[in-house]
Parts: C-alpha cells; structure tokens; sequence
C-alpha cells in the first residue's frame, strides 16, 4: 500500500488488522533476534571506550565517523558513505570559577562552559554575583544594576512533569540566552544552575546561542553547588572570578556517515539514525552513542533475518547535532538536490532508555495509520504514539514534507546525565537498549510493508 | 460505592467515568507532591547506607524493625505496631569454591551459596563436574553417572522474553531444587548458573528448597564464570572443592512492622505493604528497600495532602519474604484471627523502577473496574493491567478472598542486580523510585474512594 493520502480511514483500520497476525510474528522474531544477538550494547562498549566523547570538529569525532563506517559495514549495509559538512570548531580549553565572599578566601567551583561560549582569553574576569530566580526576575532589573556584575540564574529544573523532556524544555532558555541577556544589560558574564533532574554536584554542558550583543561568557554549576552559592547570597556578597580559553575555532569539513540496504522493490528511503557527534565530556554514551548503536542494530537484524525490504532502509549517524545541526541540515539539502524520496525517517535521540513510545510529527491520515497499528506494539510495552514531535536532525526533512518521528523511551534517568561527565557506558542498560533497537525496527518493517 | 459484587459493568464503567475529572485532578496532586517533596529516596539512602542488607534472624534486620517504625510515626501513621514473627536464621558463614583442570592449580570462583543452603560443616567436599544444560538432560541421568559428582546446572536465563520476570520464572526452578535434584541420584554438591539477565561475573543466591532427600550444598557462580567452566568442560574433567559453614541455625522471634492512618468512615484496610527484609549481600535496594519506602510514601502523602480517607489506609513492612514468607504468613492468620475486614491489598516488590501498570489477582468484576481507571493513570506513564499475580506476602490474603495486586515497574534492570552485592543504592534513581510510590498513592486513592 503505497498510497496513504486520501485513503479512508476505515480501510486503514481494516488493512492494519488484516496484518496483524503476520506483522506480529515478524515482531517477535525481531524482538527475540535482537534481545539474544543484538550488537549493540558491544558496539557501544567499543565506541565509548575506545573512542569517547567526539565533539564535532575534534580528532575524535574523526575517529567515531571510520568507525561508524566499519560497523555499517560489518552490518552488512550494500553501501556505505561519508557526507561533507562543514562543522563549527569549538574548543573548551582550560576553564576555572572561583568565588570568594566577604571575609572569605577563594574557592573553586565545580563548573563546566556553556558549548559555544567564549570564554575570557586566558584573563581573570570577576565581578559581584547578582543572583535571579527567573526570567521575570531579570527582566525587572535596570542596565544599572547588572552593569558589571555576574548574573546567576538560579532558576530549578521543575521536577513536576512526568515526562523530564518538558522540565528540560521549560528550562532551556536559561542555557541558551543566559549570557546574551547579561550581555545586554553590561553584565561581565553568566553562571547559570545547571538543566538537570537530579541533586547532585554535576555541572550539565549544552549549546548556548550568542545574539547581537558582546560574546561574554556562560557557566554552568550543579544543583547542589547552586544551591550552596544560593544560601551564601542570602548572608552577603558574593565575589565570582572566571578564567576560561574556551572559544569558537573558526569550521572545519567533517562528514556525516550514512550506509542502506537498497529496496527490493523501489529506491525510496525510509531513515532510521542519530547523531554521532557528543559533547566533550563523559562518552556520549546515551547522548547519542545509543542512537548510533540501536540505528545500525536495525540494519543488521534485517539482514540478519533477512527480512525482504522493499525500499531503502538508511541509516544516517548524523554529524554536528550539538551545537550547529549541520549534519541534518546538509543531509536534507542534498536529498534535496539529489531529488530522493524519503518516505519516512525516525531519529532515536533520547537515551537508550526502556522504549515507551513513539512521537510522530506527520499528517493526520498518516499518523492515524500508524496508531492503527499500536496494538502490534503493545507486547514490547510501546504504547504511547501521542507525541507529535520527532528528531533534530530531521526538520530539514520534516519541512520537505517527510513524515519524521521519534523514538520515545522512559525519560527519567536521562536528564540526571545529559551533557555530563556522567553519560558513561555504565549508564546504559543492555536490554533497555536491545528493547529500543527493537522498536525502531519493528516501526521500518511495518512502514517497509506499508507504505 | 462499597458493594461492588453483583453490580452491573455497565454502572462500574459510567462509575468509573463520572468520577475522571476530580480524580484525575487529586491524581496530578498525588504526582507532583511525590515528585517534588516525596521522602522515599533520602530514606532508602538511609535504610540502605545505614543499615544495608537485612536477611531475617540478623541484628541489621532488627534495626530495620524499628527504623520502618520510627519513618511509620514520621510519615504520620496514627498507630504504629510490631507483629510478631517467627522467623528462620540462615547463616552464610565462611564459602569458597575452587575448581581444577586435570593438569591445572586450584583456581577460585567467585560464588554464593543459595540461601537456606546447608554448607560442608566447614570441611572441604570434592569431587569431579558433571555439568548439564537442562533439566531434561538432568533427568536423562542414571544414579551411576550422577554419584558422587558435583552437577553443574548450566541453563541460560532466557534474553526472549519482553518481561523479565517471565525469564526468571522460568529459569527458577533450578535454582529451588538443584540440590534435592542431585542429592536424589547421589551427588555430593550442585552448582547453578545464577538467574542473571545480566553477562557479568557477579552471582546471584536467593532461596532454595529441601526436600526429603539429603541436605547437601547448593551454590551460585555468574555468567562469565559459567560460561567459562562450560568452556573448560569441553576440554577435559574438571574438579571442584566447596569448603562451607553455612546452615540453618533454627528459628528467632521476628517482627512485620505496621503503621496506619484510621479510616474516617470505617475500620476496613486498604493495604499497601512491602518487604523489609532483603538477602544477606548488597544493599537490598531494589529488592525490596524500594518498596518499603514507597509504601511509607502512601501514607505520607495521605497526610501531608490532607486527603480524607474513607477506610484505614494501612502500611506493611513484612518480615521473611525472601526465605519463608512467616511475614505474609503470620500477617494473613493475625487478620483472620482479628476478624479483620481487608478491602484491597497491593505488594511492590519488583524494583523501583519506573512504573507501567499494575497486577491484579481479584474476580473480574473488581478487575474490570480497576481496568476502567485505566486512563487516570496513563499520564503517568501506567498503562499494564494485564497481569494476573500479586506481592507473595499478600497469597495468604488472597486465599481469605481479598482482592490483591502488585506494582508492575519496568522489568528490564530488575533480574541484573537482584539478590546480589550490586543491588545498592546507587542502582536506585530518584525520579523512577517517586513515580512508582506515586502509581501506589494513586490507586490506594482511587480505591479508597470507590470500595
């Protein structure tokens, strides 16, 4: 069924049914293929061991992109390529923050840079800590009264939704525009508490994002540091020192790396990917490694069963989602340019949590379509197609018109270790990654069959 | 609504329906008090740091008794009492396996005798390894091939199923009667592959049992060393020694501790309950020191919310789960006695995992009902009432025809860690262990208001 556009609903309905004993036990045999055989919970051994975090631009990303390539291959894809992109360079460099209050001697702060922030040339820059609560907060101040200080956004990560991907959410403007905002009102630089679920002292990195203003630089400390910092302005001033060479080195070519098994039956895509590139800290382990691993995994379990496909199944590992997407944005234009048809791409770019669900961001003919087929899904405890956003790297195709989706895994662990020295190998479990390996291809083989 | 018997599905369901709105308001209440102020993650740090493992008959178990006391009166129980118990006292003692190749050294294994396992009375028994994949080929055995060997039950934990507790279940039969299996054809000792889902070194023990046959010792080795003693097998005779002063050391006066907020409209129980005790190694974190501060966290949210409760809301930390269930035992008789009227019972001894449904063992029209719920509880990630089981120290419940149920978190971490020395506190996450308290307070809430 190629056509979905225009179909009725109820013929859907009946098609979804009519599929379902047959469609279910290719389920099982993927399931079971890959909770017993699965690589990819020994890939990502290998990957984070032996290569680690790979920062876009860094010697090992470079390393990540020839192994990405091999293991493609070793999956057994027809055809595997790198994709030009140019990449931003950004380098952290050595980073301190002291502070010092009235009577009090300096002391060292658990911090980590902001991804994309300047820093401040190898100088000492410190000023007064001016702490806020919240955006509203700031936004009451006067030029005069930030002007050469150190704004700290205190603002918590709301522990009140159920789903931490909406506390992330709710909280992300503070790491993004932190230092622009102090920028603007003469501020010398930002500290901001870091986007983290947990209680604990482990400063959270992430892209920041410079308007028009001064490039001043922005911080992060952890929940219990900020909480501490919190207490001592209640007793008085506090003095904040900061020394950093962190900075944007100019760009660089790199490449995404991309391998398929090419259709039986027409060369259309359906993408299945994540992102290979990490911050520069801990081993991107959830934050993508996962996604890499689990997105092969589907290439290997298909031809491992080999399960007849009838159109291009893609894997992409995606260079540069961090801080630029120039991964995906290259991908889409020179899908563009190249006039290929994607009939469907999903990213898996939330952890290799325990899979929950999947978010489409579709029309409604088509996403009705594949709720029609929740049932199928039920058994791997997938029951959630309610979302209606899907990966990064795929607006640029999404804003083509591709339908794009996303893996959605069980979300609670993962903000306690995003962007962290903790997004280690020891964070991931190896079923609860074999389980997402498995939706991801349960969700190609019934697009393959349907679409 | 307290007669639900007899009454139409029909009326449960528009029942069921009315009622959505205000309880889905109380069910948010519930979730963000818990996920905001919830106490169950710094008490398991307590419980699990300062007291740690807690097998039934140690002093650690005692302190236990009156640390779950003492967080009963905290949490703003209204009555708070010790039941009494009589518990048996199992004792590890000193254990060491050691194996040897024909032209080989003695050689350790890491290992763990099962619990209830009588041990070698300190002397070294030794004889050569017979090793089988199954309980078919053990069966298949004549007493002249079995005596005087040890027999090495070598059976995968199964990776197949989705849920793993379906993969212990099936695998744990060698473990309860691995012993009185090869005590019957004249075997000296029995070896187990431990019931790991996990690919690690690290040995999980758990209760065995005895039949009529001889006592003789059972132990536990992990997977890497059971694959590793396979792959020697194939090579040539290997020896084994055990050297054990473990045993049974006869009975000791135990206690269950129980605390309750008094029903405003009546005496009947709604029972929330956990086990207290754990296996002698870790922490007994998951297993089940998150489920006694889960429980704790019901009543505690009952208060502190202020929620009328129309029935007694009752919290039981019961003694003996893991080798004699006395607590459950003892429990179900006192109530029996006591004439007591128990409305609803609800176990959570499966982790504290992030929750996905929860296991109801009660006649379909209660069932039904429950089923009918199941929408307030889908935001919080809680959609399985499938199951049919519930908590072991609630059967004796059961069997007097109360409706019973357990929590159903996720599976896929439990059956890495349980009954092992990496069942720890630092397995436990936050956020995962608050939502499971919170699915309990829920559906304590929704039956409160109901039966």
């Amino acid at each position: 069924m190629k056509k979905i556009l225009g179909t009725s609903l109820l013929f859907l309905g009946l098609t979804a049914f009519g599929q379902t004993k047959e469609d279910s036990v290719q389920f099982a045999k993927i399931s079971t293929e890959i909770l017993n055989n699965g690589k990819a919970y020994t890939e990502l051994r290998d990957l984070t061991k032996n290569i680690g975090h790979r920062l876009s631009g860094s010697e090992a990303y470079e390393k990540s992109v020839q192994w990405a390539a091999q293991k493609l291959r070793d999956a057994g894809a027809d055809r595997v390529w790198l994709q030009d992109v140019m990449v931003p360079v950004w380098v952290r460099g050595k980073e301190s923050l002291q502070i010092r209050t009235a009577n009090g001697k300096w002391k060292s702060l658990k911090m980590l840079s902001l991804g994309n922030s300047e820093g401040t040339g190898g100088k000492d820059v410190s000023g007064e800590i001016l702490m806020v609560r919240s955006m509203q907060e700031y936004d009451k101040l006067t030029p005069e009264q930030v002007k050469d200080k150190i704004v700290f956004f205190n603002y918590p990560f709301s522990q009140s939704f159920v789903e931490t991907f909406k506390g992330y959410s709710d909280a992300s403007k503070y790491r993004t525009t932190a230092a622009s905002l102090t920028a603007k009102k003469g501020g010398k630089f930002a500290i901001i508490r870091s986007l983290s679920s947990a209680f604990d002292d482990v400063p959270h990195t992430g892209a920041m994002r410079y308007g028009d203003d001064k490039k001043i630089p922005a911080v992060a400390i952890g929940s219990t540091t900020a909480d501490a910092l919190a207490e001592l302005l209640q007793n008085g001033k506090v003095t904040a020192k900061l020394n950093s060479s962190c900075g944007m080195k100019g760009e660089k070519r790199s490449h995404s790396v991309i391998g398929e098994i090419t259709g039986k039956k027409d060369s259309q895509v359906i993408l299945v990917g994540g992102h290979l590139d990490s911050w520069d800290v801990g081993e991107g382990a959830h934050d993508d490694g996962a996604g890499i691993v689990q997105s092969i995994e589907v290439l290997r379990t298909f031809k491992k069963l080999a399960i007849p496909n009838n159109h291009t199944i893609r894997v992409v590992c995606f260079a540069n989602e961090e801080n630029g997407v120039k991964g995906g944005i290259q991908y889409g234009k020179t899908a563009k340019e190249n006039n290929e048809k994607h009939l469907f791409a999903i990213e898996t770019d939330a952890g290799g949590f325990s899979p929950r669900g999947v978010s489409l961001e579709m029309d409604d003919a088509r996403r009705k379509q594949i709720q029609g087929w929740a049932k199928l899904f039920l058994p791997y405890g997938v029951y959630d197609f309610t979302g209606t956003f899907s990966g990064t790297d795929l607006y640029p195709l999404h804003d083509m018109g591709v339908p794009t989706a996303e893996l959605v895994p069980d979300s609670q662990r993962y903000f306690d270790i995003h962007h962290t020295e903790e997004d280690t190998f020891e964070k991931v479990n190896r079923r609860e990654l074999l389980m997402g390996a498995g939706t991801l291809t349960q969700m190609v083989y019934i697009i393959d069959n349907n679409w």
